[in-house]
């Protein structure tokens, strides 16, 4: 099953490839009024990612409607502590919330790890489903949480702004922190091969709370997870996008991985040579910047570009797209990347 | 009218110490049950901060419970705004909120560029009772926002995870968010001038707000306005803190100002190596260590000691202390430092 659109796979493993290849993080999602509607059949976020066909839907919209060149699968990194055995509730202005969460080694030891094939077969019917509706056109990427960011809920209870419950924990009982890393590492791990198993061509790994680390905390904490995660799935290329972590960037470089993500505060001339010539990187427009004119999008769009210099490039933004991005802006950047990267 | 300790300026003008001095940022605040005393005695945040006695009461209270080398006068950065007309409501959960933003120029227009000794009294009335009681025990710290963490609250009319409107601004409307930042400067400089006339012996501009920018628009939209001010203030000595703008400490360097604050992402060795020898570097506990042991909070705070390594360095955290820190355990911080900078 070759597929006709395996620009970003190509781009992964460092080949060269007639144009730089693009996607946007949180490209199905709220910007699409197609989603919206979707969103509003389903009654809540939750059913809408626990229903394989309505999951599969929204996951196809942008490749229809964007024309990006690969879809990523609708799901939340939150799923894995759902299927340890602590549910969450999403509400519409707070965010994730837990009734229950991690307080000491009784609760680790309560948690399940994760079977990634029947705990969380709602994300792989939809890959399936997906996959099928693909007919092979463009890449599916599969993702996760990073170990880190899936605990600072876990102990936090719901979003912060500082998860200094979560962190507290690191410095008060660091023990009990890598236990319940490592039986999160553990699920996930199993998460993304069922991810993989069921049709997924690349994955990604969401450390978005990198950034609330100091960086020997980040070393201590969430990379050597990451890496374990990068060890064990040998079968398909894997980003890691560690929102924050400019501290990291030199020690990601040695991850079992293809792709670094970068985020908008990180000079791109600057990471590349931190990072050095052996990673793909991707990103990295401000998601703010798609509130310009077309014009000032097509400038920062070119200007992002130059800067990746036209090789070992995956276009997306530093971030999530932002909720009231038009439609139409979005796509200016898409075809902007797709115009201006041509090669020779 | 010598100080009796007047380490921290002697630190940051470069001159050698007897040992390194310690203040902690949000040192006057909820961390200390006094301080709620009297919050709770003052009926409201706003109230508290614009009542001269009660605000110089809990400036005092860190000096004398924990035994800080400097005390920093109890205020907020949003008097600004509310200077230049554009008053703000503090509520408890959600945090300042704006009834009018700006939106046009004629917004901007309509703002009044503040005069600190009048418009601001309250703030330098304060100054001059705090000032009295420390009876030149230690120095007084004043304070300003960076004109572009101010104008994002200007914008956004609250706080946000990612102030995407204020953001928005830069994209959409630079000129305009230039003639807003402009006149937040001169409100600024009139401010600090003010502080300083009324007794304050340094003060810091925070740049709390500088991490949602990019490398290109903090140097557009926050560093110029940042150096007019340092260059306006020539009688004191000047701390600037500008926290997540890692990409930004090269050009901070250049900055006319004694010392620069690092947050606690910021490796202390590469900065020193970034910033150079020129600058005294302030900082930078991850607020989170004193949650730990007293054991953990000495070995950690003796480790930062080291890295800094007793030259041109203020102790503090790299960012304001949490509330629910319990008051023993910033003792053992501040103690710490005391006990193990002793030079020689």
């Amino acid at each position: 099953m070759q597929l006709k659109n395996d620009l970003i796979l190509r781009a992964a493993r460092g080949e060269k490839t007639e144009r730089i290849p693009v996607w946007l993080m949180r490209q199905a999602g709220r910007v699409l009024p197609e989603y919206r509607a979707v969103r509003e059949k389903a009654g809540s976020f939750i059913k809408l990612a626990t229903t394989p066909e309505l999951a599969a839907e929204v996951t196809l919209q942008p490749v229809n409607i964007l024309g990006v060149d690969a879809a990523i699968i609708f799901s939340d990194i939150l799923v894995i502590p759902e299927a340890m055995g602590l549910p969450y509730e999403m509400e519409e202005k707070r965010g994730p919330i837990f009734p229950k969460i991690i307080q000491n080694q009784k609760d680790v030891d309560n948690l399940l790890i994760a079977n990634g094939e029947t705990d969380l077969n709602y994300v792989t019917k939809a890959i399936k489903i997906v996959k099928n509706e693909l007919n092979d056109s463009v890449p599916l990427i599969g993702f996760a949480g990073a170990p880190f960011t899936i605990m600072a809920y876990m102990v936090e209870g719901s979003g912060s702004k500082t998860f200094s419950k979560a962190k507290k924990m690191l410095y008060t009982e660091p023990l009990l922190a890598h236990s319940l890393l490592e039986k999160i590492t553990q699920s996930t791990i199993n998460y993304l091969n069922a991810q993989i198993n069921a049709g997924a061509d690349l994955i990604q790994i969401f450390d978005s709370w990198a950034g609330i680390l100091s960086p020997e905390q980040y070393n201590e904490f969430s990379l050597p997870y990451i890496s374990k995660i990068c060890e064990a799935i040998t079968t398909v290329p894997k980003t890691v996008f560690a929102k924050g972590a400019f501290f990291a960037r030199k020690d990601m470089a040695k991850l079992n991985c293809e792709t670094i993500g970068l985020d908008w505060n990180m000079g791109i001339e600057e990471s590349r040579r931190i990072i050095g010539e052996n990673k793909t990187l991707q990103g990295n427009l401000d998601p703010c910047a798609l509130y310009g004119t077309y014009d000032q999008i097509k400038k920062e769009t070119i200007s992002m570009l130059k800067q990746f210099g036209n090789h070992r490039h995956i276009a997306n933004l530093g971030h999530g797209l932002y909720p009231d991005t038009q439609p139409d802006k979005i796509k200016c950047f898409i075809e902007t990347v797709k115009e201006y990267s041509h090669i020779g």
